[in-house]
């Protein structure tokens, strides 16, 4: 978090940035330390002023005052009754900030306007900012890589507990349930993302949403899932049959699992992110079902489940060392289903280090 | 849904608007039925094009087009590949749009950019709007309200079984897992917002996150819950105490629920939001406990779980009839906890229907 700061820091002097206003929830946690989870962009628990030199700022109200001042005690907590901007307009005079710098990707035009009419009376010059602390967060040090190594573990063991004890006849709401309630059994600080459980026919959607439908024999069951532990973000799909398997469904487990293998054979750094898309669609494509995967291959996780970089078919952005990316490809057919595979993969220099352990998918895969 | 379409067209051609872009993931829905659920402001399940005349359009992306099209009949789905703004690029030109409004307080400032720059392309006017359509929703018929009444039944379902089973020495995640397992099994979509239990001195903190810690007899707990059904929110705290409670506590929740008391009789069709808080508040004052009430007394509640009117000591606007408010009174004392009352109403033009019907509190207060 230190060394997060004083890389922001000589960021700011660099770009002649008095300060930033960071409103993006996972950067305020990068920079901070700060856990509050904001429900929406228009439901804020706080916001940092990192000033070009001297302490952090947290701005927040007054509900959050206690767990802001516990959780970041190299931050000075300044709490606003009458908004954030009007604070700002404050703190911008006693700090003498003249080029404010915000997170133009997290922040509303409605407070963009707002916060231009207050720089103008001030003589403030507001810039707009993309990717700053993005850029810092998106290769993973150390410390950041065994608390994503802890996160995928017990995401994985959340998932072996709850495939173990699978049933048919049991809807797909109550196994999402199941899976959210153990991911905070064991730790977790909550689910990364809404649970996706979709059997048969519902797996047709790669976002379906949990149905009453109850799970049957024979049927392909999508499970994504993911959670959040110290802050750090898991993300996997398993897709799994109950019973025995048809041939068709084994011949799409084969397929997507090789557009899975091929992806990660080619990830390393260097290679631009578009050629790890072309991997495997070109396999998924080669086999007639080019057009059953509608979403990009994968993407970045870290303090948020979905960041850079994105593993898309338009992306021609190069991997770094340290990059945290999933593979998940995917094949899709209305009214019969959908496979998905999905795994997390660090980016290396000659390679990856793959970050799950689990393969359950092996059984309904033809060979 | 029919209504508020036809509403919202009156009111683009008295705005002399072709046509509006809608993000705002509840407006969305009110308008449309579409029940997708997003995550992030940057991670979006669909917009809708609403046109001066002629069919909505919903705009989405391959992960969400059955959805869309299951859910929305009425509306011609469109599917974007390289982003929503360029298919809306080419929208605008085909339905000859020459002045566009976007909903400003629900738009990216980078969006907004990117719009602004296609727009000058096309010699089209972007104008930002401002709670076009959660005017239209702020005032609930017939239909919202008997579903309100519904959410808000259930709501109390759930917390009268779990305070039933509330035993010392359970965690307060256990709890709010335990809460929100029921919503979902007795048919809620989901929790309106994260379920809040905070305990002994972290019920200090309004927003508390249900922490490990184990509940104890004798303090006060506060349980903040919420869901959504049938696409209509819910939202109601309870403070409950295990035993005996002490006189100091019993004295709290008498001055919470005076204030709460007051607040009620307070509103009516035309009364300022301002007046309901000042009701409320003058009581926590005149107990000497002014500075233990941080937050404003309540807000609107209907598609969204936080909505106009906001029951703030800022807010000079009128109370309508149809509205549906909470009153949320709380005193909050650092390292001992909090007491936090929450009823939802409707406001009518001689008084209010009060939605909730449990009154487990009466049994920690002094009368």
């Amino acid at each position: 978090m230190k060394n997060a700061l004083a890389s922001l820091q000589r960021k700011l002097a660099q770009k002649k940035y008095d300060a930033i206003l960071i409103s993006q929830p996972e950067n305020r946690q990068y920079l901070s330390g700060y856990t509050a989870h904001d429900s929406s962009i228009t439901e804020s628990s706080g916001y940092l002023l990192i000033l070009k030199k001297g302490s952090p700022l947290l701005l927040t109200d007054s509900r959050f005052q206690l767990q802001a001042e516990k959780e970041c005690p190299a931050f000075e907590v300044v709490i606003y009754k009458k908004g954030m901007l009007n604070l700002l307009e404050k703190l911008a005079a006693s700090f003498k900030i003249k080029r404010l710098a915000f997170e133009s990707e997290y922040f509303l035009f409605s407070q963009a306007l707002e916060l231009q009419k207050i720089c103008k009376n001030k003589g403030i010059t507001p810039v707009p900012s993309k990717d700053l602390i993005e850029k810092l967060r998106v290769q993973k040090n150390h410390d950041e890589l065994s608390k994503i190594r802890r996160s995928v573990t017990l995401n994985e063991k959340v998932f072996q507990k709850v495939f173990k004890g699978l049933k048919p006849g049991v809807s797909e709401i109550d196994i999402a349930l199941r899976i959210e309630a153990m991911m905070r059994k064991y730790g977790a600080e909550r689910p990364s993302f809404e649970t996706i459980v979709a059997s048969g026919p519902n797996g047709a959607l790669p976002h379906a949403v949990p149905s009453r439908r109850k799970i049957r024999t024979g049927e392909p069951i999508v499970i994504d899932m993911g959670l959040v532990l110290d802050g750090l973000c898991s993300d996997m799909t398993r897709t799994v049959v109950l019973g025995p398997s048809d041939a068709f469904t084994r011949n799409i487990f084969k397929i997507v699992r090789q557009a899975q293998l091929k992806a990660l054979q080619t990830i390393k750094a260097g290679v631009q992110c578009c050629a790890v898309d072309k991997a495997a669609r070109n396999i998924i494509k080669k086999k007639g079902y080019g057009d059953n995967f509608g979403h990009g291959l994968g993407h970045g996780v870290g303090y948020a489940v979905h960041e850079a970089p994105s593993l898309s078919p338009r992306s021609r952005k190069k991997l770094k060392a340290g990059m945290v990316v999933t593979v998940e490809p995917g094949i899709y057919i209305p009214d019969w289903g959908g496979v998905r595979l999905e795994n997390m993969a660090v980016v290396q220099n000659n390679g990856i280090e793959l970050l799950n352990h689990d393969d359950t998918f092996l059984n309904f895969a033809d060979s």
